[in-house]
């Protein structure tokens, strides 16, 4: 097992990283927790939620399971309500812990009922998709989406522990493997050129989840993460470099309608936007651009960008938790491995928004 | 102006009390804000809302202005969901700053809204009911209703800055100042004997608003709330004195139907009968507990627990958030001027809440 820690003003936690961490569950609950409750999908819930339930009742402690609809669009406060309805049915204490078994949105919506249930009790990372285990789980984001909005109600709400487990990637469909790809190679773009580079030499072992291949792509993530959130939780400045490829990226999703295109094909394709403004506004090596577009490809995103007609895509950039005032703000790359935020205008946007872009 | 500072680990903040502060709340909005928003209800927004809003102009910068409805049944997601959908619909970013001008409610609500609404804003808290400038704008909790309890779904956030200003207490109805003395008692009652027989000494000064009693109350309250909060910011011990009264005070709001009785009145009666049960369990003086329902009688708040049926009662304190495990905890005085959290069984409680006792 590895471990790689996170440090930040708000918390101070492991994230264990190994094959079969998931039946070792019951050690991650802290003693004087007074009942569990595990938060997960319909989906992940028939392939894990047993286990798991069961596992956790080793410790002596009563297990409630509540399990949410499957998929970005019930990323909502009904969703929300339903373990708050559950919790409070069972009259659970703030001594309760809350466990997220799931992907990206089981995770932001069991992060954030654990920062405002009795205004906040302790909770545990199992993220069962690559890209929460490279991303979201690590880090502290909750939060619900609004209909103007993604992710625009939520809590900075560090958990106890993150436990990842590589092996249950094998139930996850290739499109979620490749999307998960999307997250990993942007923190080579952002941080760490070597990254990128394993990446570019090993993708084919990635996407065939080759079991070393992943141990690496996933630690290296959340090593680079942890970096990140450590020395800014709150996403003040640093943090806020691991938006690359974001902005163009909720546009997409909240363009099409959540659900449409997966989260990481969206920054996917994000990504390859951002490194060609990169080039227009920094300068960035037009070779990298080329490289970072090919890499996108190869991991299996969709690398052009859906015609939203370009006014809209403006008006959705600009709803950007990043903005501040009139500009638009993005995330550029000055070069392989270093990004930084920067607002940019319309006028030198506009151009790779148009449709029929080859 | 007279100046109480607040110092917890989630914010460092000045509590401002003086005649005519409402008029300079301009000075309080940091430089680097983009937009304010002004939350308040539409009675307080009839008073107040146009001055507020012209004097916040005077910064420059845009104003919102957003009314909820009246009244702690309106303490819900829905009122909440007002403030997000107008803040999103003007595309306001993260350097917005919400205004609560209002009394608890909108402070409670306002201030959930800050904690989440794009994973945290700032705001400044601007109290307009007695009990909100003692309690409950001082120390950071805010919270939303669920139909299962009081306060279940919120958050430790803590305001830029709380603005209290004693003359908007002229519009208040002397009910309101009967509740809002409640919570000004109950900090002589558990943390400062003498501030206590000061207040049996000026009740009819309180009740009056003399300017200088009141002024001295809202001071000595604040800086006891202060301290206490300062040391326990997330109630992980001291901070549970404060709710002295608020056991039997939150069932008897939850089980008559929020916004039958005022929570500062439902805190009152609830003191007496915390102070009847202190005699029982902990030995209290006979004189002290007396002293109390006087005193609690002389500010103009019932004394009299209403019967909701016994075991009624238990079912609705059990769900506290102070509870853990079996037992329900209540806050009890070991004598005048200090508290104690201790859990009690509920055969040694049902006496106090069999109905027709004098």
């Amino acid at each position: 097992m590895l471990t790689v820690q996170v440090d930040t003003p708000g918390g101070h936690y492991p994230i264990h990283i190994g094959a079969g961490r998931l039946a070792l569950l019951a050690h991650s609950v802290p003693a004087d927790a007074t009942s569990v409750v595990v938060v997960t999908n319909t989906t992940v819930g028939g392939l894990y939620g047993d286990a798991v339930c069961t596992t956790l009742g080793a410790t002596g402690k009563p297990v409630l399971r509540v399990e949410l609809p499957d998929g970005e669009q019930y990323k909502t406060w009904d969703s929300l309500n339903l373990i708050f309805d559950a919790m409070l049915a069972h009259a659970l204490d703030r001594h309760a812990v809350l466990v997220a078994l799931g992907g990206g949105v089981v995770g932001d919506v069991c992060g954030f009922a654990a920062a405002c249930y009795m205004r906040g009790i302790r909770f545990i990372q199992v993220p069962t998709t690559l890209l929460a285990q490279v991303d979201s789980s690590v880090g502290g984001k909750t939060a619900i989406n609004h209909p103007r909005g993604k992710n625009m109600i939520g809590a900075f709400y560090q958990p106890q522990a993150v436990e990842i487990d590589p092996q249950v990637l094998s139930t996850l469909p290739a499109r979620e493997i490749s999307a998960g790809l999307a997250e990993v190679i942007k923190h080579g773009m952002i941080a760490d050129a070597d990254f990128f580079v394993w990446c570019e030499q090993h993708v084919a072992a990635l996407r065939a989840l080759d079991e070393d291949a992943v141990l690496h792509a996933v630690r290296r993530s959340c090593e680079i993460k942890s970096w990140v959130v450590s020395q800014d939780e709150r996403e003040s400045g640093l943090r806020t470099t691991l938006n690359f490829g974001h902005t163009f990226g909720h546009a997409i999703e909240s363009g099409l309608g959540y659900g449409q295109w997966l989260h990481g094909e969206a920054v996917g394709c994000g990504m390859v936007m951002a490194a060609e403004l990169s080039v227009r506004v920094l300068g960035l090596d037009r070779s990298v651009a080329d490289r970072i577009r090919d890499l996108v490809m190869a991991i299996g995103c969709p690398v052009q960008a859906p015609d939203l007609g370009v006014q809209r895509w403006l008006d959705l950039m600009r709803v950007d938790k990043k903005n501040q005032g009139r500009h638009i703000r993005y995330v550029l790359l000055p070069q392989l491995g270093r990004a930084q935020v920067q607002a940019v205008d319309d006028d030198t946007v506009r151009p790779l928004l148009a449709p029929a872009r080859v």
